[in-house]
C-alpha cells in the first residue's frame, strides 16, 4: 500500500485489480451484515433481564401502577430521571417506549397549537425553519421535514455545532422555531458539546418568542471509555437568561435496557410542563407505569445507570477498536482518502471518505452483503453535499462480524477512491 | 315514597327535610367513593398477573420482541387482534398501551397531513366539522374539540345513532371529516348497534372524500351477560360498497389486563395501513413489543381472551346489579323522575334525571365525598341541553362501596327533583 494520490495510472489500475480480487473473495463470502442502525446486540440486552423479575407492582406510595393515572410519569421513575439528567423531579415528564414519538407530538402540537410563547401555531408560519447540526440524526430531520419545516444545515465541529452561526441566524429570523441537538456523543460523530456551546446555547436571543431546542441526551450515560464525561445541564443554564421555557431535554433507556421496550423521558422548564400535560392529556391518559416501576426498581438511580453502562462499555469497546484499528491499518497508507471520528461515548463512529466516494461506498458494500446507513442519511433531505460521509455503527452485530465487516469496508472506502481517482484522470 | 308529581306543597317539602336528614348521614360517613372513570378495581388486574410470568422474549419465528424492529406489532399480536376483530392479521396494526393516543395521532395526521384521500389537510379546512353521537366519550370528543373541529351532536337510541341525520349531513357537508363511535356497548348507555345501522355506517355516501370513521370496539368483548353479542365487522361491511378506506377500528386490552399497561390495536384497510404506517414510521420505531409478546402468550385467541373476560364479568355483574336494583327500589317508586339504562356489556350505565337537575345531582354527591363523572361530560364542549344525564361506573370500587353510592346517589337525586320541583312551583 502506498499514498494513492502519489499513484500514476498503471499503478491505480493495478491496485484496483487487487482490489477487486479482494472484493470477489468477500463476495465469496454471502454475508449478511448490518451497521446500519444503532441498535443494541442481544448480548446487551441479556444484561437487563433481571427487571423482569418482578411480581407486586404497588408502589412505596401505595399506588397501582397497573392503572390508569400518573401522566407525568411515577414520582419514582420522575426522581430516577431527575438524577440522571441533573435536574428536579418535577422538571422531569416520563413517557412511553419511545423519546422519538415525544419529540414529534411535541413538534406536533408546535404544529398543531404552538405552545405557551407562540404567537400562532407553527404550522400557520409560511416559510417555517429549523435548524440541524449536521452531520446529525436521520429521524430527528425527518419529523420537521415531514412536518413542512425548511432545514437548515449548520456544520458540527468537535465543540458542537457553530454557534456564530446560529446566533446569527436566529437572532434574525422568527420562522426559525428550533433546532435538533444531540449534545452528549453525538449521532453520528460522536463529538460533545463543550461548556462554552452549552452556554451559548442557554443564552440566544431568538427573534422568535417561541424558539425551542430539542436537546435530545440519547447517549447521556453511553460512556465508551472510564472517563465520566459531564457538562452543564443546559435547562439549569437557561435558568441564568429567563430562557429555560425554551428547552426540551429528551431521553431513554431504549440503549440502556430493552431498546423496544424501555422507558422515555422529558426535562423541561415548570411552565412548559404544564403546557405541556394539557396538551398531552387530550392525547393519553398515561404512559406503561409498569414498565416505569421495573426499571426505577432495577436501575435504582444515576449510579445504578452508570453501573450498569460499564457493563455495557465492556461489551461494546471491542467493536468500536476493531474499526477504527482497522482503518488506521488499511486507510492510513493509502493517504489522505479518509479520515473518522474517535467518539468518547455513543453509538457511532463518523466515516468521512474521499468527497464523491460515499455513495459507492455504501453500493459496494451492500452489493457484498453489508448494510450501512444510506450515505447521505445524516444530512437534511438526505443529501450530503460533498458524498463523503458514512455513519458506522458497530454495537449490533457480534465482534467477529464487525472485524469481518470493517475489512470490508476499507476495501470498498479503497476501490471507490481509486475508482474514483482514474475517472478524475480521463 | 310516592310519585313526586302527585305531591303539593306540603308533601314535597316534607320530604325534602327527610331526604336532607338522610344526606346528613351520608355526610356523617365522610365517604371517598369515586364512579368518575370507567377504571377497572384492583381485583380485574389481578386476575392478569400471570401475564409477567415470562423470560423468554423470542418469539416462535426467531424474532427478538425486545429490540426494534416490526412497526406495525409483532405478526402474533397481529393474529391476536384480527381474531378479536373479525379481520385480517394484514389489516390489524398493534401499539402501545393507549388507544386514545393511536386516535390521536390519526387526527393529528389529518390535521396535519391529510389521509391519502384528502384533497387538503384538515388543518386547512375552515370549519371543519366531527359528528358526535349523543351522549358519548368526553376524551373522544375533547380530541377534535382541541383540534378545532365543530362538533356536532348526534342523538343516540337502543339501535346506534340517527342514521337519516348522519346520512343527511355527510351527504351534503364536504367539511364534515369524521363521528367517533362506540358501536358495541357503547360509552356511556351500553347500546351496540343494529346490524342496519352498522350496514348503513358501511354504505354511507359521503360529499367528502376523507371522510373517516373513528369505530372505537372498546368493549367488544365485554360482555354482562352470557350472552356474547356479536355484530357485522364495519370493516368487512364496508368493502361491499367499496368504503373500507373510511374506517379505523380500535380496540385495547385496557380493561381486559391492565388499564395503564395493556397493548392496542387498528384495524383498517390495506391502503390506510400503507397510509398510516408510512407516516406512524416518522414517529416511532416500533411499539412495545416485549408486551405484546406478554399479551400474547397470556391471551392466545379470541376464545382465550373471552375465558378470560368471563372472570371479568362474573366480578363485574354484581356491581352492576347493585346500581340497577337501588334504582328501581329508590327511584321508581317517586314517579317519572329518572330512568336508566340496562345495558348488557361495557363499562356505563347512563342515568337520565329529571332536566334542570343533573348538574345539581353530581354537586350533592360530590358534596358528600362520591365522586361521579361531570354532568354533561358526555356531551361536546361538556354542555348537556337537557342537564339530565350523569354516567355511572361501577367497576373500581369494591361491591359494599357501589351499594352505599347507590344508595347515597338515590337520595341526591331525589333531593335534587324536590329542590326543582319546589322552585318550579314558585
Amino acid at each position: 500500500m502506498a499514498d494513492y494520490f502519489a499513484m500514476d495510472h498503471d499503478e491505480l489500475t493495478a491496485e484496483k485489480t487487487a482490489l477487486e480480487a479482494q472484493y470477489k473473495k468477500f463476495q465469496g463470502m454471502n454475508l449478511k451484515l448490518n451497521m446500519a442502525r444503532g441498535k443494541p446486540g442481544p448480548h446487551q440486552m441479556d444484561l437487563a433481564m433481571d427487571l423482569l423479575k418482578m411480581d407486586n407492582y404497588i408502589t412505596d406510595n401505595g399506588f397501582d401502577a397497573r392503572n390508569y393515572g400518573e401522566l407525568e410519569g411515577l414520582p419514582e421513575a420522575r426522581a430516577l430521571f431527575a438524577d440522571v439528567f441533573g435536574v428536579q423531579p418535577g422538571e422531569v415528564f416520563v413517557g412511553g417506549n419511545s423519546s422519538l414519538q415525544l419529540m414529534y407530538n411535541l413538534v406536533a402540537i408546535g404544529m398543531m397549537f404552538g405552545f405557551q410563547d407562540s404567537p400562532k401555531p407553527w404550522g400557520q408560519v409560511e416559510h417555517r425553519k429549523f435548524l440541524c447540526p449536521v452531520p446529525g440524526y436521520d429521524r430527528h430531520f425527518g419529523i420537521t421535514e415531514e412536518m413542512g419545516f425548511e432545514l437548515i444545515s449548520v456544520p458540527m465541529s468537535p465543540d458542537g455545532p457553530d454557534m456564530d452561526m446560529i446566533e446569527k441566524l436566529v437572532a434574525e429570523d422568527d420562522t426559525i422555531k428550533g433546532i435538533w441537538c444531540v449534545p452528549q456523543y453525538s449521532n453520528p460523530d460522536g463529538y460533545t458539546y463543550s461548556d462554552e456551546t452549552i452556554r451559548r446555547f442557554a443564552a440566544l436571543k431568538t427573534a422568535a418568542p417561541d424558539f425551542k431546542i430539542f436537546w435530545d441526551e440519547a447517549y447521556i450515560v453511553h460512556h465508551l471509555t472510564d472517563e465520566i464525561i459531564e457538562t452543564p445541564v443546559l435547562l439549569n443554564e437557561a435558568k441564568k437568561y429567563g430562557n429555560e421555557d425554551r428547552v426540551f431535554m429528551f431521553t431513554s433507556t431504549s440503549k440502556i435496557t430493552f431498546p423496544g421496550a424501555g422507558i422515555s423521558a422529558i426535562a423541561c422548564s415548570e411552565n412548559s410542563m404544564k403546557y405541556m400535560c394539557k396538551r398531552f392529556s387530550t392525547m393519553i391518559i398515561s404512559y406503561d407505569k409498569m414498565n416505569q416501576l421495573r426499571h426505577v426498581r432495577f436501575l435504582k438511580n444515576k449510579a445504578g445507570v452508570l453501573a450498569h453502562m460499564a457493563k455495557h462499555r465492556r461489551r461494546l469497546v471491542p467493536c468500536f477498536d476493531a474499526v477504527k484499528t482497522t482503518f488506521a491499518e488499511e486507510l492510513t497508507p493509502c493517504g489522505n482518502i479518509a479520515h473518522w471520528t474517535n467518539p468518547k461515548g455513543g453509538y457511532f463512529i463518523s466515516l468521512y471518505v474521499m468527497p464523491g466516494c460515499a455513495k459507492r461506498v455504501a453500493q459496494l458494500c451492500k452489493d457484498c452483503g453489508l448494510t450501512l446507513t444510506g450515505a447521505g442519511s445524516a444530512y437534511p433531505y438526505h443529501k450530503d453535499p460533498d458524498d463523503s460521509h458514512l455513519r458506522i455503527a458497530p454495537t449490533y452485530p457480534s465482534l467477529t462480524e464487525v472485524e469481518t465487516a470493517s475489512a470490508l469496508l476499507c476495501v470498498c472506502v479503497r476501490l471507490a477512491v481509486v475508482e474514483k481517482l482514474l475517472a478524475d484522470q480521463q
